[in-house]
């Protein structure tokens, strides 16, 4: 992908993501249709399904070439990611967008041969658009975003993580969990992958883990935290393969090997 | 207190809440003063103990007969709630404060023979200001808020606790409450109290649990909660009492029996 290829498919995704969360801000109050999907709390709505086929529609048309990987089904079944993808979430943190109406994210990463080029993270209700281009940085609402602080320390950090990793778990030892817990300075949990990566490039949390996502989950994210010098992994501090579901760790790069070596390593099952 | 004395002090009461928050957000780019109180994870700044100073000052002045009940310390000490008490949290969520500069909020109720009768909680970065007056509903900016929704069942909720309810811990048996957690849909931490309280009021979470809060992190939450139909007590169902620091329970009123009796009287230490 050249630049010019690039930058006209980057205006092109960023348009389309507006436009898409335009339409959902408008319909946000009408009442909702929800299925669940593999568990009662895994929920689709037909909001999700509609913008899913919003996008895959306009890029079948526009970029015939193109693949489309996402969440509801709608997009290619994909055995490599040779040539463009569009690995799309259209509606990321369906829980929070049934019961909260907010902080939820449509989430688009749009891949060249596996290299990520493109990431766009849009929080609908609170019009915050994050967005990033390989080497060129990454933008909250067209402001730069400052590189994460290089000398960050455990002790005094915030990490974003769900409650069942200190419940039993099949991945890390849910005492060595604790410790994790009780060392740094806080824990949060908001409910959106793609808002996660968003804070963690933001610099207002310092690091985010969890035990299995989709690569619609975390597509837009790796490519807007690497333009701030975050760094994404499995917990076990191995490369993604966005074909797969996969345990993730995103985080200020001060604090990977201690996270992965003290912790996950240390309590890996 | 009548309704008239009760409608002029709300009216500056809410005046001195939108003011102090301007000068928050005014400042909220200046370099940061922070000492740490009982913990390393205690985190105070300037900000708090100027936005307190500002409070306590106005009050004194204009309410010389009136009672201040304050984090951080330039208030009363008390050992009753006679008269009329303003129970204050300058800067509710001082962690956000210093790591997001967002996510916080001024925390005011105002009390008289100990019962609430206005609360204010000011979400300052997002301008959002919830208020209650006892009996005449509770508002986020000047849009009444809904009733909580009655037949609310745990299995669909989303309940805001720290993670520090699943490690062990001198309230509740940390397996009890893996099966809480794996019961309700979801779990949120969004480290303010009075911001929780006030998403609980919105509809938004349906709970949440706390191990131990002082009065100024709840005296606003109460009374604007409760003009929603959702109930506070301490997490073993009994009254709170806002003189001391307690456990808490706050939530919409059909979760109460089940939250207390299966999983914090079940898990009772």
């Amino acid at each position: 992908m050249n630049q010019e290829q690039r930058e006209t498919i980057y205006k092109q995704a960023k348009e389309w993501v507006l436009e898409a969360g335009a339409t959902i801000r408008e319909k946000i109050n009408e009442p909702l249709e929800i299925n669940t999907k593999s568990n009662p709390n895994d929920l689709v709505t037909t909001m999700d399904k509609n913008t899913e086929d919003f996008f895959v529609t306009r890029i079948k048309k526009n970029y015939p070439e193109h693949y489309v990987l996402s969440e509801e089904g709608y997009g290619d079944e994909l055995e490599s990611l040779g040539g463009t993808v569009w690995i799309l979430d259209p509606i990321d943190g369906t829980m929070n967008f049934v019961h909260q109406k907010r902080n939820f994210a449509i989430s688009l990463g749009i891949y060249y041969d596996g290299i990520g080029e493109i990431g766009l993270i849009y929080d609908v209700m609170n019009d915050n658009l994050y967005t990033a281009k390989r080497g060129a940085g990454a933008y909250k609402n067209n402001v730069k975003l400052e590189n994460l602080q290089g000398e960050k320390k455990l002790e005094e950090s915030i990490v974003s993580l769900n409650h069942f990793w200190l419940c039993e778990n099949r991945l890390v030892d849910e005492q060595v969990m604790q410790d994790f817990v009780r060392t740094i300075r806080g824990t949060r949990t908001y409910g959106s992958a793609a808002l996660e990566f968003s804070f963690l490039a933001e610099g207002i949390i310092d690091g985010y883990l969890t035990m299995s996502l989709s690569p619609w989950d975390i597509a837009a994210g790796i490519i807007i935290v690497n333009e701030v010098g975050g760094v994404t992994s499995t917990i076990h501090g191995d490369e993604l393969n966005l074909l797969e579901k996969s345990s993730v760790l995103t985080c200020n790069p001060s604090l990977k090997e201690q996270i992965v070596n003290d912790y996950m390593e240390k309590g890996k099952k």
